[in-house]
């Protein structure tokens, strides 16, 4: 694990010294992650918490960033001495990985003196940004693959190394059945998977001799990249003679790949060429330029493609490469321990934050077990499972519906409890379990991509109150 | 440095064992990292060539990468073993970070045993794609920006710490004055710059009081954020009472920072109201959103505005979020060392790849000192420059025209000679004036960013005559 420190912006630690030097760095305070809405998503799978409570774990100034620090000639020794010593010992509530968020909601809180709450903002945000956009973008590409297994190929087009590894992670989170990642498999214990590149094919004198050689490097799983010259004029045929060699000499080949040209029409070629050989069994896996839109397109044309290598457009998530969540605080506590609610108004509606330290609960109907809506209390809200609750109807948001027959579920617990963390690495096969499970838990109406009913995320009468009451008493001036 | 030699897609590795197994492994071979055009892209500057040369430097299997790669259960011993003594020995070509550069011409060449070759393919785009997409990005900002400051702010919103580290390391060679990043700072002796959040103002009773609060921890270079509540009628005024506060007890403020709202009135009326006070040379920053489009909407506009926090859509390149940068196998070698060029066809024309070892001349028109074309021959022409040169005519491509009074420089130089660094890492700072020098040796026909002219990379008659004969001999299929 490196030393992520110094993985903040300038401005936590100018404000830092600020309230060292005004007494306040250790005024217990509270910041909120959420995430705002984009007409891009429809739904997020939370994921990153597992490097973000590392990350806070090994929390701590080594001698050369204090160094650092004193060399830009702004702060002061009695500061840089107190974040020498400095370590975490907040209290963080999160959403489990892989779990499905919405806009506004509180997906990670920190409980923690106001001068480390400051601090770990901006790496917090990196962190956890960067993995719920890659793991929302593979739920979607997933969704699109109809169950059809999807392999996660974009390493080479991240946006750095940690893109690549923290990215596949994310992906498998989402829903991808392996990487291409040898990294991310060692580190994450995810399946890899990958045969052959162009070059391959290039440094032999014939395709047939260089898929002849690399079914003899590996006779079982024998996967063929048959699109370097002419897919159906030699790329399938060539194919399919090594495949017939491999099964007389008692090995059954794994298929074939395209990674260019007209996906549909090749696809559909190769599976009737396949099958006419005996190779019914044999897979059709596609790779190039594919994100969610594209598998759809192909699904529609009836391409006969098996399994899916999606790389650049998931990786990067290209039609929307950010996120946006922000970090805002909502509470501080006075020498008593009572609670300060702090605002942050906006001449944007939707940009007023939600005061206090807060819980969030997901509503589901006991009939069906399906997730009726979010429901944001303040933290110390008691929901009383044998009484109606009042929700924002979710169609009409002028309706308000009472909701019988419920079970309320808190979305958060604590990942991090005085420093400590709470709950071991969970394998990522469980969480990505865990995602599919529980995105089962909504209608299909909320989840789909285009015109998605939206979702809600209700405030309690009382947090609804509060936020009221203080629009109004500093909103005055706008 | 962390060991990287994992971080590569699996069939590099299955590749590995193949070449290895048909004795391919020492081949000697050559591979070109180039980028295919793409309609957002006018120039790139190239950048990450110092973290290839870091990676391919320390490349080695540790013995819990083998492990890992034995449980895999698809690799032999041998080839195990072989790979745990496995180091870097090859040749690296590549340009200078900063460079300018166009679609086509192999920025970086490696050549080197097949199977080290193969295996670093991944790797060395994803740092090389990543850098050059970022430094490209951020060239255009800082042309929009006309010189004036811009910082990079997007840690928050990057792809993972490596985007944020790198990615502000990329923004500064590409132009930028400073980043937010205090990591990146660390690392690479860039400016730091920031000093306070909405968080900041938030927690006091009054904006006035955190004002105050602020300018007395930092008295000098004192910036103060004015769009927390309501920017013209509490934040400006505030700050300029807290301006004069300052100045009556002997500093001079630094200035404001506006990060919401319309930043072009907000930034005139700002202006006016700080220059009215006795402040005129109070700097107005803005932050929120900003790319190239807005600098320059807003510099049309007459916003007053000193400098420029540039975040998210410069940190993820969010209009085009990858480069894709290829690396694709140009030549082998045979026992006695003669070049057996190589070629990739395809039905797309602009795919076909150049074959052959390369080198890339920059040719300059002497009486101006501007480029007029680079121009990429086989590795072992010369270039007379005494004698006429005949090149595409920049414009009419059907039309060739003759340069006399030129210079031709060769764009790469070695960066690695028998796994050996050929010099030492450069100050980022001698990196960033080498890219804003170099530019200013282009025409601005070709580095603006609408509808620019179309710089030229020709290739020589010989590498010319090579390919065509090469897509006739092997394109016959098609």
């Amino acid at each position: 694990m490196r030393n992520l420190t110094l993985l903040t912006d300038l401005y936590e630690l100018t404000m830092g010294q600020g309230y060292f030097k005004e007494g306040k760095h250790e005024q217990p305070a509270v910041f909120d992650v959420f995430f705002r809405p984009n007409r891009l998503i429809t739904y997020s799978v939370a994921a990153g918490m597992e490097q973000a409570a590392e990350y806070l774990k090994n929390l701590h100034f080594d001698e050369s960033d204090i160094a650092y620090l004193r060399s830009l000639g702004i702060f002061t020794e009695d500061f840089l001495a107190y974040l020498k010593d400095m370590r975490f010992t907040g209290d963080v509530y999160a959403v489990r990985e892989g779990e499905i968020v919405f806009p506004y909601e509180p997906i990670l809180t920190v409980k923690a003196p106001m001068i480390q709450a400051q601090l770990v903002e901006t790496a917090l945000l990196t962190i956890i940004n960067h993995q719920t956009l890659i793991a929302s973008k593979a739920s979607k590409i997933c969704a699109a693959a109809q169950g059809d297994l999807v392999m996660e190929f974009g390493l080479r087009r991240a946006q750095g190394a940690d893109a690549g590894v923290y990215g596949a992670r994310a992906a498998v989170i989402g829903g991808c059945g392996s990487t291409s990642n040898v990294y991310a498999g060692k580190l994450f214990g995810v399946p890899v998977s990958g045969t052959m590149a162009h070059s391959w094919v290039m440094n032999f004198p014939s395709e047939l001799d260089a898929f002849r050689a690399y079914a003899e490097s590996f006779p079982d799983g024998c996967l063929l990249l048959v699109d370097t010259y002419d897919t159906l004029r030699s790329g399938v045929p060539n194919a399919i003679r090594v495949f017939q060699e491999l099964r007389a000499s008692g090995h059954e080949p794994k298929g074939i790949r395209l990674d260019s040209g007209d996906l549909a029409y090749l696809s559909k070629e190769a599976r009737k060429m396949l099958d006419r050989a005996g190779f019914e069994k044999a897979i059709i896996c596609a790779s190039g330029d594919l994100d969610e839109y594209l598998i759809r397109s192909l699904k529609e044309q009836g391409a006969k493609i098996d399994s899916w290598g999606v790389g650049t457009k998931l990786i990067t998530s290209a039609d929307l490469p950010a996120l946006g969540g922000v970090y805002k605080l909502a509470a501080v506590y006075d020498g008593e321990g009572n609670e300060i609610p702090k605002i942050k108004l906006s001449n944007t509606t939707e940009k007023i934050t939600n005061p206090s330290f807060k819980e969030v609960y997901r509503i589901y109907d006991r009939a069906t077990d399906k997730a009726i809506a979010d429901y944001i209390t303040r933290f110390d809200e008691e929901i009383d499972e044998s009484k109606p609750l009042l929700l924002f109807h979710p169609v009409d948001t002028w309706k308000r519906m009472t909701v019988t027959n419920f079970r309320a579920r808190k979305l958060r617990s604590l990942l991090i409890k005085g420093g400590e963390r709470t709950y071991d690495t969970l394998p990522l096969s469980t969480i990505q379990a865990y995602c599919a499970e529980e995105k089962g838990r909504f209608w299909e109406e909320y989840t789909r991509q285009d015109m998605p009913h939206i979702y809600k995320v209700d405030l309690s009468p009382a947090l609804y109150e509060l936020k009221r009451s203080m629009v109004e008493k500093y909103g005055k001036g706008e």
